[in-house]
């Protein structure tokens, strides 16, 4: 089951956009303090880099991701998560519906 | 000035994708119960249905946009509002830079 909603966040009004725009996310900050962002991958892949540790909780769509260092594309839909270490990257790949998720930054 | 942050608020983490992505928002509710959405319009020429009254609150970027029955396009950049009847429509151009909106639902 994927979070629906988030509850008592503090949520920055204007958008990232990244890749023209085929990357949409907005930063939030959580009542306990932790950041996470919500955001939407459009058709596309696409190359991120990490600086803190991110786990990406798929909430609706599905994408297929290679972490560096992997040689094997693995398929996410809404509930799953995947775990991308710090100082790192991963590859998204959405085809069809777009992939909407949850960073969770460690 | 422009809304920089909204706190307290519960966000639906699933965005609303519209017009292919070309518009792409996140609905909100706020503590006092109320409903907005923020988002992010790429460049282009989009025309949007209303169902309650809205005021759209530019928070980045800007835009041009023509109310139904006028013939006239306004500029809106961020600070700056613009109010829509309920039961009406709207066209928004965009072009450089996204446009970053709160919509306020009357």
């Amino acid at each position: 089951m994927s979070t629906t909603q988030l509850d008592g966040v503090t949520v920055q009004t204007q958008a990232n956009v990244y890749f023209d725009g085929k990357c949409i996310s907005h930063s939030l900050t959580l009542p306990d303090g932790s950041k996470k962002s919500i955001g939407v991958i459009l058709p596309a892949t696409l190359t991120f880099n990490t600086g803190a540790a991110e786990v990406m909780e798929c909430v609706g769509g599905a994408c297929e991701y290679l972490l560096a260092g992997s040689s094997t594309w693995l398929p996410s839909q809404a509930g799953e998560r995947f775990a991308v270490p710090a100082q790192s990257s991963f590859q998204i790949r959405v085809s069809g519906q777009p992939y909407h998720y949850i960073c969770h930054f460690a």
